[in-house]
């Protein structure tokens, strides 16, 4: 029996897109052979000519006019990295309305609008994957789906972000202040030009939107998500987190409470023995607790051309799966149920606190007495460096309420022997 | 339109099948729910009417003979949980025949008839999965198949037995004894009490051909690995590897070279910031180094009776799916096809040597020579602790032709300055 060919359309040449290429031209030839598979890359569209010519294609197969994959009806299967919202979005509707599967690591669009878009593929029975949009070469999407079906996630926690997990490394691990590390990403290439999203927390916070929906089975919003960027670490808080058995992280956590959703991006104390602690430099991984298998970890690469190219194509292997056995997308992602949403303040939190204070009588008790009036117990208190004339103090706390420990703060801050601008890191348990 | 019912037939209520019933109790209406099916357990055999009962079903779910969960034409999925090579063989066998999927968590029958009975599921248009065989808990198989399908690996290096994990954990971090360790497995039930398979390395062996079947797509063959078990590495040998930067591991090694399969199970030293130095206890990890991907690591529990519930429920959804969908299984696992094997001695491994000897004069040039003439390059030596009246001396090798190394080692033991049985232990890269 002739194998049906199957046609994919490449919107975008930029660096993921030159990456697919290459893959494709690499290892297509096995990929067929070894899925009893035509695959055949018909057309590549991007309105910059230069990247065109940077694929070394056929001209046949390059084009500066999307519609040319989009409207093609030869086209099977679209893969869209373009990135952001627009024309991203109006493209991969357009795939979707004109009977093709569809492709994407886009991260920014699926965690905005990825539930309107997986709804538009149920109902065309197609479906919509989306693999490279977390966790670059991580194989995480398709494991969360498939793998943990039978069991109930109670958590996950990740490092999603592969520039600010190099900062830390780098500042941990090579003494670098957290400027000179971003620009020793930035010289290799981990970190780009403007690397706000990155540092700021949003980067990631997206991610966790996209496994939250997927894990939980509820719409995450990105507005619920609680969000800090890593600009509160000093090369000080990671000395004193190494000294008491910490490291320091950005995590993307999401956990379903009684209450509802906790969704929040913050740095945190990691436990040097956990899993994470020794996922390094710009290698990304996520940690997944649920009741029956207890604790699994995927790591691997958060992106780069090569490992983000790896998911785009077995995502299309997959596509091509369902066209061939006509697998309809519905079992697997239903619609998501409403949710309520549990703010950072109502969190059970441990803390760590830098300060800097005078040296002089009644500071620590009236330390002490702001956090016992509101109910905050200290696990440990370091006092040993001086920074000119203050007193650098270190506390780490017991389990409290985010909101408690936040007033105890602001009480604290308003003595006039502490000085402003603590650090505070939350600590992973 | 009404949905089909899926009845599911559970041959072996020990550990695992019990915790399979568990768990299906406990979260099969949200399974249903969220993948749109009706998944029935119809019926559980197990000849021991002791176990049976343990499991808590009405009478009319269980049974003392196969033959009704095999040939009733009603059960459309077969859960295979009885271990060993026979009964499992014949009745995973009829139940093909009698066109049922099957999932099966056995080892030994996957890594000796695993190609037979794949190739009997594709010649009746059904499935065999195993997710469970490998790995317990943790997503392997699956990750394997599909996510890595559109790259090259190169080499997968596992942690994949709990019991020897457990063991060098606790000699490393406890400072307890091999023998001290395996008897603190025992209590805790991380170790068989006849823990032969595990402290041999055979138990790794048989997971070792399962992956590097699905992951190189040839047929590698049990007696082709070599297999070397945990009984020369002591105390001594763990506390030396630490002060030069290593930790010792298990290592299940499979790959691929232009010669062919190299397969190997030994002791190895494994850097400390390697994420496999951070596996501890009775966890496992499959590392895996791929061409595009670069490395990814697949973490869990490699154990226990809820994690392994996981991985078989997660099958039997994906057996539902391609019982709805009609899904053709002929794509993913293709018939293998024929290797050559890469003996240990022809590999290029770095050697750590231990060996006692003789505080007297030529005793160091004598060693030097003997690796000098087989052209075996040293990079560390130590000597620094004395055993009595012995001096203790640790060396670190380049990397050499394996049986270049043990030719010198052989020159080195016929020396009557060195005592015998000095441990060796390979070393990771």
């Amino acid at each position: 029996m002739a194998k049906r060919i199957l046609k994919i359309g490449l919107l975008g040449a930029g660096i993921i897109g030159k990456g697919v290429v290459d893959l494709y031209k690499r290892n297509i030839e096995s990929i067929n052979k070894k899925n009893d598979l035509v695959l055949v890359l018909e057309r590549v569209a991007d309105r910059d000519q230069s990247r065109l010519q940077a694929l070394d294609l056929a001209a046949g197969n390059v084009t500066t006019d999307a519609s040319q994959v989009l409207d093609d009806p030869d086209i099977n299967i679209v893969i869209e990295l373009i990135g952001g919202l627009e024309p991203a979005r109006s493209f991969i509707t357009r795939a979707l309305e004109n009977g093709k599967y569809v492709i994407t690591a886009n991260k920014d669009l699926m965690a905005t609008h990825g539930q309107e878009l997986l709804d538009l593929a149920r109902e065309k029975n197609l479906n919509l994957f989306y693999e490279a949009s977390v966790g670059g070469g991580i194989p995480l999407i398709r494991t969360l789906k498939h793998s943990l079906v039978a069991d109930r996630v109670k958590r996950l926690v990740g490092i999603v972000n592969g520039t600010t997990n190099y900062i830390f490394t780098r500042m941990d691990q090579g003494g670098l202040s957290r400027q000179e590390a971003l620009s020793e990403a930035q010289k290799l290439g981990f970190a780009e030009a403007d690397p706000t999203n990155d540092v700021e927390g949003l980067d990631a916070a997206y991610k966790l939107v996209i496994m939250a929906n997927l894990v939980f089975g509820k719409k995450a919003k990105l507005d619920q998500v609680y969000v800090q960027g890593i600009g509160g670490v000093t090369y000080e808080d990671i000395a004193y987190a190494r000294e008491i058995g910490y490291t320091i992280k950005l995590l993307a956590i999401g956990e379903e409470l009684p209450e509802g959703l906790a969704l929040r991006v913050h740095p945190a104390l990691v436990p040097l023995d956990h899993p994470l602690a020794s996922v390094l430099n710009e290698l990304n991984a996520v940690f997944v607790e649920a009741e029956a298998v207890r604790e699994v970890m995927f790591y691997g690469p958060g992106a780069g051309a090569m490992p983000t190219a790896t998911a785009v194509l077995a995502d299309v292997v997959e596509a091509a799966r369902c066209i061939r056995s006509k697998a309809e997308n519905g079992m697997i992602e239903k619609p998501l149920a409403e949710t309520d949403f549990v703010p950072i303040g109502d969190l059970q939190v441990r803390f760590y606190l830098r300060i800097l204070a005078e040296d002089r009588p009644g500071v620590f008790a009236a330390l002490a007495n702001s956090f016992g009036d509101e109910n905050v117990s200290l696990d440990m208190i370091i006092q040993k460096r001086r920074v000119g004339e203050l007193a650098e103090i270190v506390i780490i706390t017991h389990k409290v309420k985010e909101e408690a420990f936040q007033r105890a703060l602001k009480k604290i801050s308003d003595f006039s022997a502490i000085k402003p601008d603590p650090s505070i890191i939350r600590l992973l348990e």
